[in-house]
């Protein structure tokens, strides 16, 4: 099969500069093939301005943008030139073989379920942000938002998909896998958890219990499974804190002269800071159990992030996990008979 | 009715000291009426030692202690004469009017539920910690884990108890109360999230939309609505993130030697941070919908904590939160049919 990654370059703040510039590093550092999805005169524009025509990155003209204000369901199958329809529908066809967009996550989400499609095996699939831990090594969070619905069975999906990327994408060769729960002990939390609890004892991965909102931070699992409505509210409320300490100390620092002083030499330490707190290294977040790779990566992405995006979406297709995913899942589904 | 808080002395780290010298506090600053309830011996040391023997602080005698390690539910029905149960004994006989412990979370519901009991038109009780906001107003977060399972009228009853609650103990005239969810936009969320918000749409309060968790800690609400499962997860998630913060940044700030120089001269920055992140002065987490008033202080809280949150259950008794709750839930059932 094919690999080449479709990037959809109309979305997010920077797009289709941020886009074009970060394709451009990715063939030239990590010899990635990608292919340029969105409005043609712009895109070989930028490229041209990058003095990149010699590359010769193939470019797939489509002629509407998706905006973060629309109805994601509605317009996946109402704007058929959308870049972002077009990109999936490339993988769809066999064309590429992953996408990647900064733009509206609803609608990849949409695109990701009525074009690619579900891989066999998988109800739902998960959205899957890396996140900071103290020991700089980060967590993968699932679901952290595709599915507002949890059932106990999509937890022990989310867990497998989580070990195999992981395993895959990450090389760790046996991640831990925590389910989030009100307490550390069996038998919290509600019906939902406790069920999931159960079945994950059994499942073909390395679970090591239930973990504490608390103790994510301080890298207790390398996989953090949780139904889609606590996923997005942990992963919203981690984001949050993130920019209420930020802000409340930088003000802090400039409150008094001392803390002015103070703040300017100490802003080396800082920096240092927002960087170990910065995932936009590991190239946003996979979308989960789809028939084909594909990512979201911020929309705040620069370059550098989407040329992140795009080496770790083109290594992630070549390591083969649909195939690797499909007989775990079918391993599962004996042992919970 | 006669209020007078009865203060379990017995749980908590720095237990029973603290406790004692909080008392004397309250009594002295706030003439606050307290009863201190423990082991008796170790309790009139501690008077005699603060030289507080001559303000008469009545004291009953106890000879159990519940560690945190106990399960909740069967140690208040075995230990008949733990400090926390006799405490909420005695609330329960009308000897006094509130009950605070900074012991076992979990004991402290069981007693509240199967010895004092829930308020008439309250299904569950919720518990409603504090927590800070940029503006340094706090919000309101109920319920923070007292049920594990939600149902959308648990959830309107919630915002009744938070929205009187704010108004009564810190006096804002109209609590906005928000729901917290993964979007902002009405019909978004779950099955439960979508019937709550209907529900809440018709409440008698002034329910102002759905919060995403990034929006919490900016002051966007006074009092964030959610069920337990969720609660006990965001708290535990703003937990995690601000000892993962502090920890990080006083490790970049000691990093380098310029660092260090920088960390020493900001480091009163840093304090006036830890200040506003530090929701002691809240005095604990009430226990809202039982048929008297119960305090969670913090285990770790010193004798300035347990002052203050003597003062606000003591205020909090006096402000007849029980009576006018009956009225708005006869009101809010009345809405809903």
């Amino acid at each position: 099969m094919i690999n080449i990654v479709a990037l959809d370059c109309m979305g997010g703040d920077y797009s289709p500069g941020a886009q074009v510039e970060g394709a451009v590093m990715a063939v030239r550092e990590y010899k990635v093939a990608v292919i340029l999805v969105g409005n043609e005169e712009q895109l070989r524009f930028h490229l041209e301005r990058l003095k990149a025509t010699d590359l010769a990155i193939p470019v797939r003209d489509a002629s509407e943008v998706i905006s973060n204000e629309e109805q994601p369901s509605s317009v996946v199958r109402r704007k058929k030139d959308a870049s972002l329809v077009v990109a999936h529908q490339m993988v769809k066809d066999g064309e590429a073989s992953a996408v990647i967009t900064c733009g509206n996550t609803g609608a990849l989400l949409a695109a990701g379920l009525f074009i690619i499609g579900r891989m066999p095996g998988v109800e739902r699939p998960a959205l899957a942000p890396m996140l900071p831990t103290h020991d700089g090594k980060g967590f993968l969070l699932l679901d952290a938002g595709a599915s507002a619905e949890g059932k106990p069975e999509y937890l022990v999906q989310y867990a497998i998909m989580g070990y195999l990327y992981r395993q895959l994408v990450h090389g760790i060769p046996e991640p831990r896998i925590g389910l989030i729960n009100v307490g550390s002990e069996p038998g919290k939390g509600n019906e939902l958890y406790r069920q999931a609890y159960s079945l994950l004892q059994k499942a073909p991965v390395n679970f090591v219990g239930n973990i504490e909102g608390r103790d994510l931070l301080a890298g207790v699992c390398d996989v953090a499974v949780c139904d889609g409505f606590t996923g997005n509210i942990v992963l919203k409320c981690l984001e949050g804190s993130g920019s209420f300490f930020t802000q409340i100390l930088r003000e802090e620092m400039s409150a008094s002269s001392r803390g002015l002083v103070g703040g300017a030499i100490a802003s080396p330490a800082l920096k240092n800071l927002r960087k170990r707190l910065d995932y936009s290294e590991y190239g946003g977040a996979p979308l989960l159990g789809l028939n084909g790779v594909s990512f979201k990566a911020h929309g705040s992405s620069n370059a550098r992030a989407i040329c992140q995006a795009l080496k770790i979406a083109f290594d992630f297709s070549e390591s083969g996990m649909v195939s690797q995913l499909n007989l775990l899942l079918a391993e599962q589904q004996r042992s919970s008979l």
